[in-house]
């Protein structure tokens, strides 16, 4: 699977803007809740019928609906007819494989990002689409899968007093992506603890099997800042639009989420130098590793050959070898095997190879 | 053939704005093609004669003019007398070496982007070149080749309702440069997903074969990243151009194609620099087997080379030679053979090296 | 630990804007200093009580309020409510996992920033997080913990006729900053002088410690940069608000710091490629040593190979072999083997092997 | 000699300003041609006199004016004072070794921009400075070597009816920077051949001259680079000027030149990056040879050296050595020798390595 | 020494806008210069003593103080409120370790640029701090070191009607650059020539030594670049002031400067982009070499080890050995030996090993 292009291709050939789910089906039905809140009151539905969807905003509370599965057109049509809302918006919640990006739209603000789930054994990331819209008093989410992104902010709103229930959807939307980031860093302190411990072990021993492990996490290091870097430019234009959905007093968390993303591009940008430098760190203990092998070759060989071209000289049969018949010839044999052998030794030491 | 150049030179000299045919025939007889469609009408005529094009356009309607094969320079000469086209733009629709972009003439809109096919056997990707060209009511469109490009938006206005229908040339250039750009997503991915083969193999063997690969990947990557990078501009700037000639209701579409293409461009550096690591890692099994096979001749050597000594020793003829005649010299002899062997082994197993 | 990232996971799920503290408690009791002055005086209280806060400001006096040990979020609200401080920059004090960045808010200017201390035994940089808020008349600092970086502030603002008496909160921020830009200064000038050590010892001998060394600066080094950069946008960013609190004759002040900054910044960026270049050396180096080691090997076996084959021969027993018994066979043995070794030797001389 | 850099050294300490001659003079005495053109007529005159000068412009005629060699400085200064040009400009002309720019002056604009010719057998480049001044109606051109750059330009000049004949010296310079153009492009696909030829000859044998080579092309390329790439400048510059002296109707023709250039650079940068993957390449296949041989080295001798370590035993001269005397001892110890053997090559085919 | 930081650390402590001087006192005794100069007449003073200072300006005449040596704080302190100069400009007066810029303070402009020397014996450049101040009708410059640098400026005022004596303050600072500018280019073609003579040596011989001065050159090469790169943006700003006391005159001679160090830098991003490739081709090289090597071993190897295998089967004593006693066996083994080395050499020639 080509992982690193939006996957828009099953849909080839249809038009822009016809709503078609393009990804993989990843919850059986699709769920509707709504949360109607006002600094005073808040009310639950956790199971919305479609046909309710009309008459569920009410007056003086703001509404949020969250989506559980994007695979029904139909629903997502329903919901796009119900809210005014853009064909354009609407085929892309259809479409899984989006790149981060805030739209901006006359009535209403659409943003798509990655929630990142890290699968510890196999180390591989998982990505899912999360698409949030601000109308007027009314935040719509669309999730693949029911998982816990939002639970803490669900817990927020039950809570009375809570700076989320006294504001609007815009301060609702900056609470999912600012959990959303927490997420992002979570992972990528995850990777950075392992890549710091790859290092460890690369110092002690390059194997091969380490190599193997810093290709993977490089990959899984682009597909993070593949996924993160645009959401800088999300969040930025989030803060810079002058919708009136936006208010004023949410700019300054804005800021402090674009500081948290900016954090997190710059750390993944050093994480991926650094798995760079592993690889030479591999390269360079490969290389010693082949020096010592080699040295220990060269230094064998060179103290025996000389030694074994002697013995071969006193092997041969000559009819007339003076030195054979010497008397102390085997000593005294031995005796220059011992000196050229020490030489040769000398030698190595003062190269310092031994 | 130098494939990252414009193909200018074969005529060199020539005035600029001259209407000389550059680059390959590569059809026999242009054919022009003509449909008039509204809301609630479509004429087609594939076979348009020369001499009607004065009288093609029918009120009420938007036409597409098709114009397949781009080599007769007279033809296009008098298509741009009759559409008062600058002639700069009739100079670079007829040569195919021309790097995307976007023009704005004061009364039509003119566009170049190139349309790539991907061979699957040889690897190579063909391209051919596409102008678009708006005027009032009116949209021109050349191809070199009669492919399929345009078929899925031929069959979009034969069907009624459709946004198509209801819109003007600007929609409709939209929609074309829209289909070019699923193609080359569809490329990217095939490509992708050949890139991540390649790895797969490279753990397992790193092969010349490999090596030959990852470089004709390179070369293609290079050349889808020099063909599509420009097109992020022409879309930004067919987006930003005040002209009348662009409804308002087609910027968000633009939007969300420039969207794409910057996806599609991410994604080609991705898969390049995934080339590069690949280039490396094949580099380091190299270097992995290299260490692998001077370890087994360091092995070997380092064992033999004292015992094929003292073998030598007690080959020689000294006519004093005190071992030899002790009794049990041999297997003694053998002894100390497999004490010294053993000793080695010792070394080597303490070293890792086996 | 994941050095290079934000730890702001702990208070992961909580709601942003909360207040609780982020990091590691590096001091027991939180600490309260202020200082009172006018050209004319000086008013210093080392044990400020909480209660006090209130009533602490003097008319016709700057105040300067340190706080030192940032774990108690009771005490830190209750600062941000004697001054009106935003909530957000309540939590950022508390969590020290900030970037460096400098925040305007309506009436009170906030700014983070670290303070580096380099422990020349582990040769590791520890960081602590400066947060400075100027508000009107008045400079709140919150330091980690009690060390010396404030010292030389306060020994000038205990002279009379200093500028810095003569000025409000925002050339104390300024001077502040400077302080720990000079410490920034230092650092990088001792990393650099380690580096340019280090050039030479790899000159000498490619020793693997001083690989080890390499990796371990250009760790330092990353850490350093990821520090020191977002101050030249701090800096830049206070010089260029156009808050009442700063005065026109503070500008230039901030401009040679920004300057500093800059020469800071592309002092680190010089030294890590300097770093890149010495692993390069480094592999050079090694290379080198293989091709030393290896002529070696080379050289003594090309020589000694074809002797030991001569000597093999006349070991032979074949019954016929003529040369055995010819007079001065041996001699003329001994001439053959050393022209073959001349011819050797003059073999790899002429390749400049020898 | 210096390549990269403008020899301005001559004249060192010289004033600003000061007219001296900086190059190598490349023709023997100056000419000057003076061509006066309308839309109806045409007048020539190759050997236009120094004296003449001042009356040369005829009304109602535009004037090309073209200089052959650059080395007099008194002739330009008698130009410059004739045409009122800007002192500095005067010496621009005069200094060979200027960076493609545009200038604007009050009255006159200004171009430097370089002529390349390439030697097809040394595969140098040679480079020649041309100068271009537009002032009112007329074009003043100065080259250092009577080639043939100009001639195409000369020859439309000469047929009635082109658009050149219609237009004023702004268009005329626009012709003359469109034919250097057109060389450059030429040179660049002259290298891209050559350079993909290179890779063809790299894939069957790294040979040591065509690493040389690859570093003689990088050389050119990066030349070629650095005299191109400011030319999108100078033409962006041209084109953005609000000179009266410029026409709209020149603006397109500029912006097509602009394009033609952006490609140029483009190319450019592939092949830079095409020459660096070669070099690569190189490596790679270096190692693979090295790999290939040293696997030689390691299956001979680790097949022959325990064979020949068996020998050595039995060629012992121990006086209790039982084997020597068994029946069949020597076809056995053959067979021995050739099991040995085999398990050898058993154990490199299993690896692959045979 | 850490020779890309700026040294400010022996005044660590000291407040911001304190005169203490900062570097290396390179000159005894200050000294002090004075020439006043308009179109008709110039007035030099080489002997200025400092109660002199108040009345030095002539009317009707321009000024250059040139102040020879900046170790006297007092000296600097005095000249400062002579002319009401900034005392942050007092204090980088002070400081050598200043990174090149231009300041603009109400009634003053400050230069601070750095005059290079290059030592051809050690291959070092040096370098001094220049400091130019431009007042109304007076330009003030400090120098270090009595040396050559303002000669050919003094050389030029000298002259009656030259530029330099009919401009201003601002032309002369001009000048001043433009001299400095001069000598950068020197010194880049110095070290361009003596890069482009390590190549040709690379070509021959890869020697260690030529590694050391690459490395050696790049370390200059990048202090080069880190002095002269802000000087463009010196350069920038300068001409861009808005100032009174720049005339509009001087602009396209500072176009023209702007243009020089433009081109300079340019120049020495091209020669380190060759000093890296001269590592590698010092790689390769090397890589080369290693193989020959090998191959030389390879070769000797593979021919004699079975040969020599063969001669010890022949030595073995097995008392049944009926080859021993064959008619001819010695010239038949012989031809054996020399069969197989000839069939061995044809293994290699076929490889292309020899």
């Amino acid at each position: 699977m080509a992982r690193f292009l939006k996957k828009r291709l099953e849909k080839k050939g249809t038009a822009p803007g016809s709503l078609v789910f393009v990804g993989t089906k990843k919850v059986e039905k699709t769920q509707l809740e709504f949360v109607a809140y006002n600094t005073a009151d808040i009310i639950e539905n956790s199971k919305v019928q479609r046909n309710d969807l009309a008459k569920i905003q009410k007056p003086g509370f703001n509404g949020w609906l969250n989506v559980i599965g994007v695979h029904d057109a139909q629903l997502v049509e329903q919901i796009g007819n119900q809210f005014a809302l853009h064909l354009l918006l609407q085929e892309d919640v259809l479409n899984t494989g989006q790149r981060p990006k805030f739209e901006e739209f006359s009535d209403h603000l659409f943003m798509v990002i990655k929630m990142l789930h890290f699968d510890k054994e196999t180390e591989l990331i998982e990505s899912e689409q999360i698409s949030l819209i601000i109308v007027k008093n009314l935040l719509i989410s669309f999730q693949e899968i029911p998982r816990d992104v939002f639970n803490p902010i669900r817990e927020r709103l039950l809570r009375p007093n809570t700076k989320i229930r006294q504001r609007t959807s815009d301060y609702l939307a900056f609470a999912m992506l600012d959990a959303i980031s927490d997420r992002y860093m979570e992972i990528i302190e995850t990777f950075g603890e392992r890549i710091e411990r790859i290092e460890e072990e690369l110092l002690e021993q390059p194997r091969r099997e380490l190599l193997e492990k810093i290709n993977l996490y490089k990959k899984e290091i682009n597909f993070l800042r593949k996924t993160i870097r645009p959401v800088r430019e999300l969040v930025s234009r989030f803060k810079r639009s002058d919708s009136e959905l936006i208010n004023d007093s949410t700019i300054p968390y804005l800021n402090d989420l674009e500081d948290h993303i900016t954090h997190a591009t710059e750390a993944i940008e050093i994480y991926k130098e650094m798995l760079n430098d592993q690889i030479n760190m591999y390269n360079s203990a490969l290389n010693n590793k082949l020096n010592d092998i080699i040295r220990v070759l060269t230094i064998f060989s060179v103290i025996f050959i000389p030694l074994t071209f002697l013995a071969g000289i006193y092997g041969t049969n000559f009819e007339y070898l003076p030195e054979l018949h010497f008397p102390y010839a085997y000593p005294i044999f031995w005796g220059v095997l011992i000196i050229v052998a020490l030489a040769m030794v000398y030698f190595f030491k003062k190269r310092r190879w031994m």
